[in-house]
């Protein structure tokens, strides 16, 4: 049995099953919804977001299906007709779905998924595709932000025992990769994903032998093709280091010492690695690399890096697989439009007295326009779904709130940033591999200004509305003001 | 097919793996070892956290096994010999647990699980019994901060979309159950579990009408019993309530208008609520409750009932799902003892340069002190598994840090905390429903003094060692420092 073949039909909010029945008893049952979804802000104030869990979303809309022990659920409730439950027997997703390709590099308020499809159907999956991209893109965000922080030296995501649940830690695992981490601890995502797992020892193995060495040199004999120690059982300088220097020259050929390691979990990692670096180097280790753990997270990591710690790797637990500083990635889903009886699409607009909660109106298109010039991404546009655009004509921009801040854009290229998931039902997508995506993530974030990408204070990359789209929403909020 | 049918064998730290294969190949293979699960520190500064989880442990331990698929993913590892796989393959989990009751009040320092089995055995289920405690030791420990806050009013647990993926959401909501939420949006927890599922409408419901009241209007029709209307589409005061009103009127008889809601996701809660009740009073709809949602945790909760906020139930999400203001829970695993050939216990202890880090080494028992006179809780004992506690006598506690402070308990009893879970590899423990483990938590909750229950600086409860546990501990102490 796979994994992936849980039946999580009924992994919705409650009322997404209270209004299904109020649609389908209603007029509304027919009509065509279209919703967008779309976050507010990056967590950690960060410039920029990873998009991930796509695949996951593509698996469950595939298996919605109500088996008969959830229709008998749902029966015991007492508040769904039998007409209602046996419409839900044959239930199934039959429209379309849009989304921007994982590892895609995201902003607040552009819509970075579009379902269209009849009410009940497009209403239903609400809460799993919010949950599933609240998830991976919060931790792909943030390993993006820890990857950056260490200037190139290898990130390892090492949380599985802090994640909220088995699903945390897994596709925490995956999300992790595709922001750029380059292994897990967690075995299953690599059986599952192509992950590649690590890791070699735990302090329990140290003290589970009558010496520290003994047990150093238990396991650079079984593993002599790159053995980490834990040096901090005891006592890393005074045991530690000494006893895996011996247990290295001792039970690997000068070729196997060039891929050996160590690993530190505790005490100050500035002053300690030093230390360690010329413990090693004295003893010829000049090619032992020093791994670095213990509640690391981008601004620990750039803090060391910067007073000269010596270390080779990191492994980040906690703080990347709960993104720990911010655990809530804010994606919504919302109604955007709505179908007439002559097919006509009419926009839906939310209102709020917090003007950033005000919803973007109608079935819409997301572009970025690149420099041809530099290659760098310079502003995304959402538009109206039937605008054109002529691309061999500079195009002017404008701020949607403060809009005389304009600016006019030319030599640029034009990318459509949603591409067609489903269709009537179907999947039309074959997701890549986790490889392909991370691969993706890496040539997204290259294609971004530094500014961009700051842990703090980053520069507004600029998200703006057509003026036809700006236009209508304008008209939609006076049209509601004066009800 | 079931949720629970999984294969999780491989959801494992790789470390684990490659000490099993080390213990394997060592005279460690059939060594029995000794683990203790504990924490450190309660999230938030709290006093006391919620014990929940063991259930999904017990499945889990349960249903080990290595498939043959799993089998071949590690071989095609490189690192794992034949011999060792084969071995694998009818690999199962023989040992002991002892483990608190889920909803067990427990405090930092103190087992509140041990693991006793062959080394290999008891290491490999670390990471799964660590990822399930932390997720939902977490959880409940926040979901009873907030329902304290609450001061009796009910708390749902609404957070599905913004928990960590799926197994979060799930087991989220019957942790926080657990720990005294009333309620939750999550379908398939009250299928799995039997946590009641509730909910009504979002913003998508009334928008997708032409009009606020027509969408209100239509749901009292079709849930008369108890509606929950959602007055924050538009405008709150000027079109949410005022027609809410019209539709209670309407639509319900005036015995369907007792069980009626309002609910308010945005704006001032304080204001807001004090102006929607005097409205709805206006109105004669004085047993219409007012239900609140929108960011909410146990600091705002406080705040707005201080306020004098009219407001009859909260809607709690992403704050308590993902406990947003500490979003880790720190259980460990670690070695306390190994058996020698002859079958001795003999105690392992791991040094931490960071005393808070030292463990309490061997094999150990946990005892809970209630007061005859007032019932309450008055301190926990930690000892070695053989020692005897006359309880005819009076105890003398101390504080294993600063030793000159001792207690003297008299007239008491006597509560042993740890209890059988599994023996020799057989389950011996059935697992309560969640609503018995909820009754039980209130139980436990309501033993404890006021004091170590306040949300911030709360008194800390005594944890203690026996005398000759503190001996042993320092004993162990000494004679590594000397190495």
């Amino acid at each position: 049995m796979k994994f992936s073949e849980r039946n999580l039909t009924l992994l919705c909010d409650f009322y997404e099953l209270t209004m299904a029945r109020g649609y389908f008893h209603s007029d509304i049952k027919d009509k065509i919804a279209y919703f967008d979804v779309f976050f507010r802000r990056v967590p950690d104030g960060g410039g920029y977001a990873i998009f991930a869990g796509l695949e996951q979303i593509i698996e469950y809309v595939k298996a919605i299906k109500f088996e008969n022990d959830d229709i008998e659920y749902l029966r015991s409730k007492g508040i769904f007709d039998e007409e209602f439950l046996n419409y839900l027997k044959d239930f199934s997703f039959k429209g379309d779905i849009w989304s921007v390709p994982e590892g895609t590099v995201v902003f607040p308020a552009e819509p970075i998924m579009t379902v269209r499809a009849r009410a009940i159907e497009a209403q239903f999956i609400e809460t799993f595709i919010l949950l599933t991209l609240n998830h991976q893109c919060l931790v792909a965000t943030k390993a993006s932000r820890i990857v950056r922080a260490s200037q190139g030296k290898a990130v390892s995501e090492f949380g599985a025992r802090r994640a909220h649940g088995a699903d945390a830690s897994i596709y925490g695992a995956r999300a992790s990769y595709i922001g750029g981490c380059a292994s897990t601890s967690c075995t299953i995502a690599d059986k599952m994903f192509g992950v590649r797992a690590s890791g070699t020892m735990a302090h329990s193995w140290i003290q589970m032998f009558d010496s520290e060495y003994e047990a150093f040199k238990t396991y650079c004999e079984l593993y002599p093709e790159g053995p980490t120690l834990l040096i901090d059982t005891y006592n890393v300088l005074k045991s530690g280091v000494p006893n895996a220097i011996k247990a290295f020259k001792e039970c690997l050929t000068p070729e196997q010492r060039k891929h050996c390691s160590v690993r530190l979990d505790s005490g100050d990692i500035t002053y300690l690695t030093k230390k360690i670096r010329k413990m090693l180097d004295a003893n010829g280790l000049t090619e032992c690399k020093i791994v670095v753990t213990n509640s690391l997270d981008e601004y620990i990591i750039r803090d060391i890096l910067m007073q000269g710690a010596s270390v080779d790797a990191f492994g980040v637990g906690e703080r990347l697989i709960t993104s720990r500083s911010e655990p809530v990635f804010g994606c919504v889903y919302k109604l955007c439009a709505i179908e007439n009886e002559n097919g006509q699409i009419v926009p839906r607009i939310k209102i709020s007295e917090n003007a950033a909660k005000i919803t973007n109106p109608d079935f819409k298109r997301l572009y970025r326009f690149y420099s041809k010039d530099t290659g760098k991404a310079e502003a995304d546009l959402i538009t109206i779904y039937d605008e054109a655009i002529n691309t061999s004509e500079p195009y002017e921009l404008f701020d949607p709130e403060y809009i005389w801040k304009r600016k006019t854009i030319e030599n640029y290229e034009l990318r459509e940033l949603l591409v067609p998931i489903f269709k009537n039902g179907e999947c039309i997508y074959t997701s890549p591999s986790v490889d392909m995506i991370r691969e993706n993530c890496k040539k997204e974030l290259e294609s971004m200004w530094d500014e961009v990408l700051r842990f703090e204070n980053p520069h507004n990359y600029y998200v703006d509305l057509s003026q036809r789209l700006w236009d209508e929403k304008n008209e939609l909020l006076k049209a509601r003001a004066k009800k």
